[in-house]
């Protein structure tokens, strides 16, 4: 039977659970796939925390060297998360020959042209199924299944915190800061949250995801992001009316004009399959111009969803003996002549506190008429006292005059001002 | 740029979709594959036919000879349905050195042993995605990315055809013989109907997953498979009061005590989430040891949509050199000592006609407890003359008990008769 020896290279939340399905099933891959998975090392500078797991002591190693001249090891599994030192690590493991499976979205999206670079050399094996929503076959459904399709568009709900977030929002009229603190205690939102709910954690993801799909290397850099800190249980509540559902979505559009990518707060309607993505389910809808639509749903983190995708991914690289590179052009900036478009499309939800309604409507109307906007909806709210709130929903109009219609309304303060402007999928 | 060339067998609905995707991006393909795919024949008896898709007269192949002698052929494409003379021809191409891409369930479900058999002899590629709902990238998901879980359980809506049937009947209030009339004017349901409405279809695809998903051969034969013609609307309009939505299922499961595989239409509570997947989408929810749950949903069948899961495996094969074969015993038979339990447990959806109410219940409910079934709800309708419905839904028990149960209570027709069993997924 052929001997696979595995390196795991940090025994965090991800890296403790690839640890457990490994030795857990390690008669099951000897039995199913004929092959022998070992874990010959990790790399855990927390000893105890290793021992704990039942690592044996002489397998523990306290720098990387010893696992790039171990000859046991084939595949390191790097699941530390962040550019450095994992990055060192990681071309390190590729130019002693090791295969390399890895999780870390921000490393494989800010250095994919440099490790696949690196992989082509030593003619290794670099796999990233995990970096992608957790166990949701998403990175192999795009590489192998859906090469036929011109990829038309993908729409995916692919943070977990944000999507846990905006669920109890929803449901239990709880706010951001309330719901965020509850999720920092139950583990689901780090002590720092700013890279889950500011977008961040997204926009990697989508890069990796919109480079598979629309063939270019897409820079982070060039997606929009809003995070969910600005959203309030008053517009959701408003876009209940609507019929509308909030999610986080992460948006990636390949037209005749170009290509939007763009992370950001947005309702979607009730009926469409992503609006019931709820808690810390993820999932990412994808649409091509032969399969029609499909959708991939499941859970986006943790130990051992996150862990599935990597040993699927170690098995993969074990049994394969030519790996394929990335499908895209793999460079660290976009393909020459790629056009990106930035005044996007999109229909808004626009709530305004009005001071006087009457005049409100006249002011606004105007404006939005000279900015080109049509309104599909409208709901004036009887209130209390001065402010009201009057919301729109418009139709299809173009991002900078929506910005340029909020800017003028905002200019007018003694009439209106504009609490809340809320992108709108249709 | 390697040229890989391509033989279509049968321009029917799918292939003409293969013929068109492979065509229409060939261009594509070349920029992002570096690859040349040329269709170098078709063979199709009805001339016409290709010469309307624009198929060159020269590459238009009478018979199968043609196509295993033409030096340029590398891929074959199997898109005729059926055992033969699919069967022979498949033969025919893997033994003349041709890889064969298939989106034959019936032909892969029961061959599928021969096949590979013969792929492996020759070095060739033998590759099924098609076989199993269409676009959804589900047999690669268990290939590739499930490997490192034990799936525990495995339910799909994976005929097309049946779920527009039922969800038409849902929506509308239609009979299932209005519905069926109208599916076959559309062209969603064949004028011969039995193999999609009696769940044959479904049952070779889940034979195909469950291998799969369980890595031993899972003959169809072993499937309990039960149609949808026996549902009526007033069931569907009962289980709606339940909160149960219709569904034909394909079930497959894999516990501690054997495996279990059927077939037959379910309730299933309306916030699951392949509740709301409807018409003709299909969808399979996975659930494995470390994966937890996984959902894929699109286009379970069409031109295009199969189109894309072929040209998927076409691009897969011309980029690959070697070859991976099942993952599963595959033989004829189910791998020795493979345990299949027939006395599964489920919850069941049991309507009487009831004439003479109190009678029924004491009567009913002393039956039901000496077979061991115990009632989680019950309806009972007030009705005109003498025959009135009462419905129960049991909490989960055996299937021999509930078969036992209605026969006991038929027994006794002067006070009721059992009009309707569905089982219920809780």
């Amino acid at each position: 039977m052929k001997k696979v020896g595995v390196a795991i290279l940090g025994l965090g939340v991800v890296g403790g659970g690839t640890y457990k399905i490994l030795t857990e099933h390690r008669e099951d891959y000897r039995r199913t796939h004929k092959i022998d998975l070992v874990v010959e090392n990790v790399l855990e500078l927390r000893k105890e925390r290793a021992l704990a797991l039942g690592v044996e002591e002489s397998k523990i190693a306290d720098n990387i060297a010893v696992i790039c001249s171990n000859p046991e090891v084939d595949i390191v599994i790097e699941v530390m998360g962040g550019v450095e030192p994992a990055k060192t690590f990681v071309l390190a493991a590729l130019n002693a020959g090791k295969s390399v499976v890895t999780s870390n979205k921000e490393l494989f999206c800010k250095y994919s042209h440099e490790l696949e670079k690196a992989a082509i050399k030593n003619h290794c094996g670099l796999f990233y199924e995990a970096s992608c929503v957790g166990g949701v076959p998403v990175i192999r459904a795009l590489l192998d299944n859906l090469q036929g399709n011109k990829i038309l568009s993908m729409m995916g709900i692919i943070n977990g915190t944000t999507n846990y977030i905006l669920t109890k929002m929803s449901r239990e009229g709880a706010s951001y800061e309330e719901v965020l603190k509850e999720a920092q205690k139950l583990g689901y939102a780090e002590a720092n949250p700013v890279s889950d709910v500011e977008g961040y954690d997204a926009t990697y993801k989508l890069s990796i995801l919109s480079s598979l799909a629309f063939h270019t290397k897409i820079p982070y850099t060039k997606i929009y992001r809003e995070g969910i800190t600005g959203i309030s249980v008053e517009d959701i509540e408003y876009g209940k009316q609507f019929g509308y559902a909030i999610k986080l979505l992460a948006i990636g559009k390949n037209g005749d004009n170009g290509i939007e990518v763009r992370v950001h707060p947005a309702f979607i309607p009730c009926d469409h399959p992503l609006a019931s993505v709820n808690d810390s389910y993820n999932a990412v809808y994808i649409t091509g111009d032969s399969v029609e639509d499909v959708m991939l749903y499941g859970r986006g983190a943790g130990a051992l969803p996150t862990g599935s995708a990597i040993v699927g991914d170690v098995i993969y690289c074990a049994t394969h003996t030519n790996y394929r590179y990335s499908t895209f052009t793999n460079t660290e900036d976009a393909a020459p002549n790629t056009k990106f478009i930035e005044n996007f499309e999109s229909a808004y939800y626009i709530r305004l506190e009005a001071n006087n309604r009457t005049g409100v409507l006249a002011k606004v109307t105007s404006i939005f008429s000279r900015c080109g906007i049509n309104v599909a909806q409208m709901i004036q709210k009887d209130g209390e006292g001065d402010q009201v709130p009057v919301i729109f929903v418009t139709h299809k109009t173009k991002e900078h005059s929506v910005n340029k219609a909020v800017e003028e309304i905002n200019a007018i303060p003694e009439i209106a001002k504009v609490a809340a402007v809320i992108r709108v999928v249709k």
